[in-house]
């Protein structure tokens, strides 16, 4: 932490910030300047909250030079994390698994046919609201148990590792019995209290970036899940919101780049959220690959036009197809692969 | 609902979007200009969900004529909506409460001497976090239930009404027990589980605004209290996130006459998280005040420079005084008043 | 500027750093702490651009401690710059000025009637564009000279001061021979050519911040202006760019306290740009006042059904005539007067 | 146009708002609905400016269907503009150039080993800045027309087709003189009298999107330069401002294809600007290619810790050879090549 006094501070006040620093455990460290004065603190562990000092008599600025999370950052652990979320389907290493599937999950013929198609076209996962964090109390919720129940019954024709969301406590208990992945989406990234129970529950967690959080906010949410116990956090940059209406969100797809450099976590890329429209899907899937993406999460519905949520972002399943051939021979161009289907497949399935 | 459909759709592809309106139980109404063909959705109630049509062949643009939200709306109800936490203390009507208090309940002596200090400048209301959302799992989490024991005594003490914030259900029945307003945070504003008990709790809420939540998204999340049983909700502006870090937020005041023209439901503004820089809070509780805010929440501390939380942005007691004043005659300026601080007071206190 | 090394930074990277800052011609301070080491750099005069620096092996971040602008500064100058632009109408003062008028100069009954109406409401000040600066090449752009030249003639019937923009060299030389104050646009705010013309005519400039300018960038473009020779320069926050298309911009009043703070020019507040809806255009105007604003600048039209352009956030004449009495009260609850209209008036007019 | 009534609104203030259209020169027609009658305008052109009817009597909102642009849009002409800036160098086609070279030309010595480093590595253009636009007016501002002649030195060397700013009129026609294709930077991209000149010069245009700029106002702006005659240009994604300080900008790879779908001019992207941070440049210019960007503009230095201006987020000349390997292997995987360095190289060069 660094206190830079305003130019006019007088030495009394200089002397304050010193007192206040030393009240908290800390040494100051001050270096007069040629306009200014600058008071550094030693010793610094980055769980410093200084917000008190900034409001002191003659301060200027409160600059954080540590920064708050620990577990979470690359310092803390130089390797990578794999997060293995069922056998064989691995986050953070060289192969990169595909999650899709339908936004909600609506019926078992919808969510079988998907679940068929998309194992069909490579992915490893299957994706599929039961519990649906929704704007309008008038849209539809979610299925709930019934939903959970469907996805299991998907999982055990197919395979497929099952991801989904939970929005309270009660749900992701329930999650955590019948998915392999509880997804805990963008409008709870900063839900304090759900966050601790994800990470008591120790099931992998696929942690969305929030509406406007920033990568250190990100980070910090994920701290909340390592710090309560749970190592095994997938961290999900799915857009964030901007001023331009063309497109659903910001798809910000620097976040892998920088997430990669500042923690160990794998960060997987969701283009159907990020861009909001069907057609802009691929190009996106393909750049989050080509900029390192340890994933991909995408919307599939067989019939699109008839979904009853996103419709409008949905890929039709013969679209999934090509875009798992285009992202294969991209991962490949970067020394990576796609994390190929699961090779179970019950008996008279499919 | 209007669909815009491209330049080139063909004829039918145009037949197609009028059939999937009328599966939706609506009559389309299509309309050919000189450049593209429009189709109207005649008998929009605004709870449409048309994404799905957004994404049909030769479909360019769906857009949304009907408001999402019903019950929060001005057309559902003309006059405004007053919400009274305790007697006298009414939000939405001419008078205008001042909620002051520390951004957390820190101890017994703390919480008195605020109490009586903010009662003396004037506020008819006190707030103070037990149960404190922390970007940090680190940072200090709040006094909980003792906390809340310490708001309701300072409450028999002073007379003033306690509103203080809830993070989850649990936290929610607890703070309907000791508190008047159950506040839910920015970080929570699209929590929906939450909301929904808090719109079976009956008691009155006062809903932040989110980071980056448009009026809209805002409205929608009252709905969901509304919806459920609960129509005491006011509303606060509380800044939303910028792109200039030299305020910590960007206080969007013009929150408060669009609230104003689009629903009955009183809105206050707390410039303290609004721009998060002591000296700036009262020139913004000001223009506050002149834009029509229909009370303000102001953090204030007899030593800001020792508070475990929000040191930065938290007024000493004498800056609150004078702030009083200020506001008081502006508030005349406009035809209104500020709520007295209340009457009562318990024998032996102050 | 504070050079945060990387917690794994070896003894050669940190030397390597501190050669760079001796090569810039300063002196380096090393730090070490308990995470990592700090460099400091000793004689900052708030010029450096260690962009370099940042990239170089080892470094984490590099933090700016001194501000990049100078003589706009409140520490390069303490008390306020008023800058007067007529005889009379001085920014920066006790006096708040008020400029009114239309977005364009439409013909010389328009604008007559117009500076008229103002007038007799209060304004000491006529704005109107002629030359306009429009997203689309297919708008109107405005009469031009023959814009100007009606202009000079409003003023000599009304005594009123004139503000007209220039969009380029030629027409900032054209509105310095006929107005009193040449406007520019908050798209040019940092066409840096064209400051430099302004900081050479010497004429009072009303420099708009720019759609996502920062306070640092708006000040460091009046900068432009100062270094090259003209202090007479008056700030105007007119809305930035937000993620809510429910007003036209996000109109930042912070932005008023915090210029005040860190610098000695005035700012006004254009309340028309701000919102961009007409009803919500008095409520911002006050609350602008109430923030401390130095002045207002407010679209005013006769018939705005009629206008040419920004009909939408126009007053009518007679709710400005209202708005300029509830101005005065809040001007008044807070120390300060609203200039008053001018006195002379040319003979048969009116 | 749509006009949608507020659901109050009478019958008189209905007919008031058929009467405006009229007015206008179209047909209106009325939709009543089960809410609120709205009004469309039949025969819009796109051209339509209605802000003076969202203002009138019991108007509710004012929705554009049409787009605003024409030239520049995929309906005025479905193929693909391909913009050639050299022999060889085409924007807009199958081939992508890559356009690399250092922020600023800071000397002949410095500029001759650039081009020919990236020559080597495959660039088939030059970028460095002859004028500089730079936030203060103390920052070194370029060495101007000395600067634009070590650029041709430098072309006829190498052969490698230039591109460099201009920041007004004087300097558009040295430009022009000088180098193959003009830029436009971000903070003038609606300087609108700029845009007019480069229109009457015909000089290939490479025109950045600004800072908080829509993809319908970059589309706008272009639409200035073919308006005024010239049909060559190239449009340029260089990030946006963004909530997070992590990175300099927010690069929205998802204005390509926006673009692509919109508009039938070429779109290249700038991950130097983009992001701001040397190490994550390669990543991100691999997704723009593989997102279909139509070039690539990344800045390259000999020695980036030397380099005047933009040290941070400059590659050095090996890490530009091995990004050039990637990005060559990303465009094969979607069907593209990357355009080879020219053949061309005077005598005694190298």
């Amino acid at each position: 932490m660094l206190v830079v006094m305003q130019s006019d501070a007088t030495q009394a006040q200089i002397d304050a910030v010193c007192d206040a620093i030393r009240e908290m455990g800390f040494q100051p460290a001050p270096m007069p300047g040629a306009q200014r004065t600058a008071v550094g603190l030693i010793g610094n562990d980055g769980q410093v909250d200084g917000s008190h000092i900034s409001g002191m008599a003659g301060v200027g600025q409160v600059i954080y030079v540590s920064k708050p999370y620990k577990q979470v950052s690359r310092e803390w652990r130089p390797e990578n994390t794999v997060v293995e979320i069922a056998p064989g389907v691995r986050f953070g290493g060289t192969e990169v698994p595909v999650i899709a599937g339908p936004c909600s999950v609506e019926g078992e013929p919808q969510i079988l046919a998907v679940a068929r198609a998309v194992r069909a076209a490579g992915a490893s996962a299957l994706r599929g609201g039961a519990f649906k964090p929704r704007s309008s109390p008038y849209s539809f919720q979610g299925m709930g148990l019934e939903g959970l129940k469907l996805l299991a019954k998907a999982r055990e024709e197919t395979g497929l590792a099952i991801v989904t969301e939970a929005m309270d406590e009660e749900g992701a208990n329930l999650v955590a019995e019948y998915a392999d992945c509880i997804q805990l989406g963008a409008r709870n990234m900063q839900n304090f209290s759900l966050l601790k129970v994800l990470g008591r529950l120790r099931k992998p967690v696929l942690l969305k970036r929030g509406m406007s959080a920033t990568i250190q906010e990100l980070l910090l949410a994920a701290e909340y899940v390592l710090a309560a116990g749970n190592p095994h956090v997938i961290l999900c940059e799915r857009g964030v919101r901007g001023f331009d209406t063309a497109t659903r969100n910001l798809f910000d797809l620097s976040a892998i780049p920088l997430v990669h450099k500042l923690s160990h976590l794998p960060i997987v890329a969701d283009p159907s959220h990020g861009v909001g429209v069907r057609e802009h899907v691929p190009p996106m899937a393909r750049a989050a690959i080509a900029a390192g993406a340890d994933g991909l999460i995408i919307e599939v519905h067989p019939t699109p036009d008839k979904a009853v949520s996103d419709g409008a972002q949905t890929l039709y399943t013969e679209q999934f197809g090509r875009l798992m051939g285009e992202v294969r021979t991209i991962a490949e161009a970067i020394g990576r692969t796609i994390t190929p289907a699961p090779a179970h497949q019950t008996v008279g399935a499919g």
